[in-house]
């Protein structure tokens, strides 16, 4: 660009190009739908918020990641964080105008100022789905539509590893001593997934816990049985649809972050080894804390970045999310043009999205644009379909080709899509 | 929420509860959708960029409305003002790899310092469409999917003026002066649509042309024709599928922006008053100035906000874009309980948006939320119901009720959808 303008985005954001662009609008789409079809109601809240609202609300380490600065009214502002805090906000400033047991989804973009890595960035999209409700039947709804959400993707292979942090903070508690507490064990058990347990032992050791009280630790977590409710969510969640395969009992579950009072899970696709696509559990204090008004919930967070890539790995983004299906050579003489013209707008009208070639360029020169954009039809109205009143139909996959009546040609067209 | 906190949004910022987002994403995907069919491409940019990139590309004025700020790594970083300066950093950065005659469509959120003000605010949507082309094709292409969003939205009686801006300056010349550009004129002349034509003469003469010239001025363009170009461009649009009637030729469009070379053209809905729906035009020069590289253009930009105002004035947006259609109560008893998490799946699996009651409250609590959630249809399968192997559906709208066999009421369901 002009001058001393870098031409690039910032570190760590990105562009998407029409490819990537349409296979996360595929995924987006299918994901809002099936929240939809669950009963969810979509959120939509401001990207910037005033900084007061933001800070403090995660933790000192978040604190250093989020993005504030001094509006031109000497506001303090910052970007979203996540929409957990904005919902709670919403909760509070709406109190009475929301509907009993309300649900909604929200998918927006969040803003971290995080060491950029793989697959890590400063801005991406998160996908969250929660229903503000004390009862299991909730939970059970929650575990129903995140199954949904994978199944309806084509990824029905979701298992799902559930866990009671009660259960987690019932057996540790007698393991806690003044320097070591509950939530500090149930850090190091998190890790259970990643580290071999003679690590995790280590781990446990090195905080300050007795060797022999650490291996005594996660034996009793080996042996835990799933509590009464959670045996009760997955009751409901089995006759609402989840397969009783998917829903997996594993005491060892135990997710990072603190605020999680009960049921608490985590997705992964068995053909996808790279870890979670995205977990929750129920959370009945958080909001109480972030808002001042009790409000039980209970739902989820998805890695939308991760799973648009599953999906794609995994050949799930179908063809026709992938762009214009026809390319419609043009001529520069009227009658071809006209005719041209005329068949692309009943083309369209067919709901096949076609590109009209707004060059007259030789017809080579149109056919690498066709191929550059990856369209798989190319169709010729030139002087000779005038005269014979056809069409010429070329797959460009295939090579193939085939003169047809116009709307024969349409017809094929618009099955083809 | 905790302490000095405000539970507010900023101000000209907004929260979208659950039915203004509904309205709004309808009207978004119906905009993507036509954007589709006529075969332009997604593109996502960063919201934030460098401020280089950003300042001293809208004018002074508008350098004072754009979000900067400098980020934890010392850089001036700025928050997407609109879409075409991105876009031009895209075309610039990505040389080679994108298609030539590349079309391509963004939606996404613009933010503007601006004072709020009714129907002004701080972060809103942009629907942008363009083609980077010299083609009179392309004029008319884009033409043609202007005209398809609104006739897809059901705002088919859309009146598009249009215009030449080279036949503007053409007229113009001959009265400028060293005090008075062209394009102070047609800035000028872009008021004749608000202010009546002697305020405009006024203005003229205040800006110092003679008032003879300026009468003469206004009376030249009166009786101007159609250039030749934009005659072939509306034969175009008219061929692929816009109404004639719906292309009006008014030389007195001007609008407003100087980087316009050619087409110049404006939106307005009969039955909604309040101006213009968003416009556009072609612009050869402006990449080039922008990002250093020759890059015909025409395209057009959408009032987001104020086409949701008219679809929703003008009751455009359909019942089932407004939430779940059917919220099933629920009971404390497993047998009862069991059929109803059973039907709810089947609802589901027959793509009914469907809410599970998660309290097993006293029915009328049960309609009262069902009621605030506006949800129309209200499910029951209690003891009664099992009993006769029932279920009633009751029409909340209505008041109306009916017992029926399980699958029955799934059809029935399904077809009120």
């Amino acid at each position: 660009m002009s001058n001393s303008t870098p031409v690039q985005t910032l570190k760590g954001f990105r562009d998407f190009l029409p490819d990537q662009a349409r296979a996360r609008q595929f995924v987006q789409d299918r994901i809002r739908q099936t929240f939809e079809t669950y009963g969810f109601a979509p959120l939509i809240t401001p990207t910037l918020e005033y900084a007061s609202l933001l800070l403090g609300k995660y933790g000192e380490e978040a604190d250093k990641l989020l993005y504030t600065f001094q509006d031109r009214g000497e506001r303090q502002v910052g970007l979203r964080y996540d929409q957990t805090v904005p919902t709670a906000r919403v909760l509070a400033q709406y109190q009475g105008k929301l509907p009993k047991d309300f649900r909604r989804y929200q998918i927006q973009n969040v803003f971290r100022a995080d060491k950029p890595q793989k697959g890590r960035f400063r801005e991406f999209t998160q996908a969250d789905c929660d229903i503000f409700s004390s009862s299991l039947l909730a939970d059970a709804e929650i575990l129903a539509v995140y199954y949904a959400v994978f199944r309806d993707l084509g990824l029905g292979s979701l298992r799902i590893e559930i866990n009671d942090r009660q259960l987690l903070v019932n057996t540790l508690a007698e393991f806690a001593t003044p320097e070591v507490s509950v939530f500090s064990l149930i850090q190091s058990v998190d890790k259970l997934d990643k580290l071999k347990s003679e690590e995790v032992l280590a781990e446990l050791v090195a905080k300050g816990l007795d060797a022999e009280q650490a291996a005594m630790a996660l034996g009793k977590l080996e042996k835990l049985e799933m509590s009464d409710s959670l045996r009760e969510i997955v009751q409901k969640a089995t006759q609402l649809g989840v397969p009783a395969t998917a829903l997996i009992f594993n005491p060892k579950i135990a997710r990072g972050l603190d605020y999680y009072t009960g049921l608490i899970f985590e997705g992964k696709i068995p053909e996808y080894g790279a870890g979670s696509v995205g977990g929750g559990g129920r959370y009945d204090e958080l909001i109480g804390n972030l808002a001042g008004l009790k409000m039980p919930a209970v739902g989820f967070g998805l890695g939308f970045d991760r799973i648009v890539e599953v999906c794609q790995e995994l050949g799930k983004i179908p063809q026709d999310a992938v762009g214009p299906q026809v390319f419609v050579a043009s001529f520069p003489d009227a009658i071809s043009q006209k005719a041209t013209l005329d068949f692309v707008k009943n083309l369209r009208a067919a709901a096949v999205a076609t590109e009209l070639s707004v060059t007259t360029d030789k017809l080579g020169k149109q056919y690498k644009i066709a191929e550059q954009k990856a369209i798989p039809f190319f169709v010729i109205i030139g002087a000779n379909e005038i005269a014979e009143n056809l069409v010429t139909v070329k797959d460009l996959r295939s090579g193939t080709e085939q003169k047809l009546a116009p709307d024969k040609a349409i017809t094929l067209l618009k099955k083809e899509k």
